[in-house]
């Protein structure tokens, strides 16, 4: 693991199946990235400080086993790349309990100024470049 | 009624009791008056492409009887007021097969610029306080 | 197209890059999913009082083009099929507007019972399999 | 202060304004008061066990200052009652950092059968009406 983000499932999150809401995980895999990108020194304050914007250019969900409220779990991230243009993150949502596996995902993302245009971080923004260099992997 | 939204309650906005999870009437309620805003020429676009924000000032809410999935409602605006200087919407939500009544709620708003100072729109906005005085009351 | 389910793209489904935000995405994909499913015979209430659940495998979501506040959008069906145990359904959003690309995505589905136990619905609910294999393709 | 819950301002709770929409403080109530009610032996998870549920009969919120995206807040609840038939909880958001006050709030909940009928704890559930009176206030 990479990073690890704990935390319960909230009852706001659940359906009426019982179970948290499929599109929450989305959410959850925002808030480890979040996290671990704070914990590398790219706290998204800084970066949108920067006028750079990272919305999301694709994500994706498989659910293994349902998490239910109040549940403990684990949101890891497994794997980071990064092209020059665009980075990834893969997760996985475990029981912190038992340690079983309830989700994996995957999200992809790239930069852009304030007005939605694309950046070549490699040149307007070099430090940031190095770090994601560093911290993703080619 | 001074506005009416028709709607349907959706399978992600229930939770394990098998009913609508309480904080969505308040997001309802902002649809409806985006609606009736709209409705009375003051489209939100309109309001923020002139630099003015209109937060929330407080909310509240009184459930009388649960929605469940799927179930088709009203959500009324029941009376609005303006002082000048904020704004009050009341609203209803009511069962559109059989008009029973689920929910009644109240929000308040003012208007600030777009670094959140308050605005005295009667000065700044004339156009708007007449839209606002004509159409909220007095 | 199969089925275009028309909306608004609310406030409330905003975030701070000033565009929807990208978990919302899967919850049109399930209001379009829930309408189509009514519209062919099979509403979620008539399914879950049968006992069945329809919990979500997989999804996914690619993004093309960001949606605004207030954008009128088409979350259309287009495409569906179905093995005997699991249903597959891909989405496309649209703007109303211009008729632009905005995200395309998929979700996949199985049967359970209200336990949470795979089911053969060739077997235990013979209606409901003839129905997905006539509407949803073989 | 009876309980503090902390908490940071996650990304998918901002809207366009910038700031946390003004929906999600009444969720964040939520988590505060299940998280008191495990502190004090009544875990919901237990109390649906035993066939109860607690929905909400009212809600209200006061915005003094908005939260923006990652700020470090405090959900605490000051003060609760009961009477009896229904309990009542209030709540401060205050900024982690500073102290300062970010919203007020207040909700009250009553406690129904599986089948939604009223239920006098007092009677049917003696040693939560004895939890509840004694930690609740009279």
């Amino acid at each position: 693991m990479i990073y690890t983000l704990k935390r319960k499932a909230r009852y706001y999150e659940t359906d009426q199946m019982g179970i948290v809401h499929h599109s929450n995980y989305i959410r959850w895999f925002e808030e480890a990235r979040t996290e671990y990108l704070e914990e590398i020194g790219l706290p998204y304050e800084k970066i949108e400080q920067e006028g750079l914007l990272i919305p999301v250019l694709s994500c994706s969900c498989v659910y293994k086993s349902p998490v239910k409220f109040d549940e403990e779990i684990n949101v890891s991230i497994t794997e980071t790349s990064f092209n020059g243009l665009k980075f990834t993150v893969k997760y996985e949502v475990t029981s912190a309990t038992d340690n079983s596996l309830k989700t994996t995902g995957e999200s992809s993302h790239c930069f852009l100024d304030s007005k939605f245009n694309p950046i070549l971080i490699k040149k307007t923004k070099p430090d940031f470049y190095r770090m994601f260099t560093e911290t993703f992997g080619r």
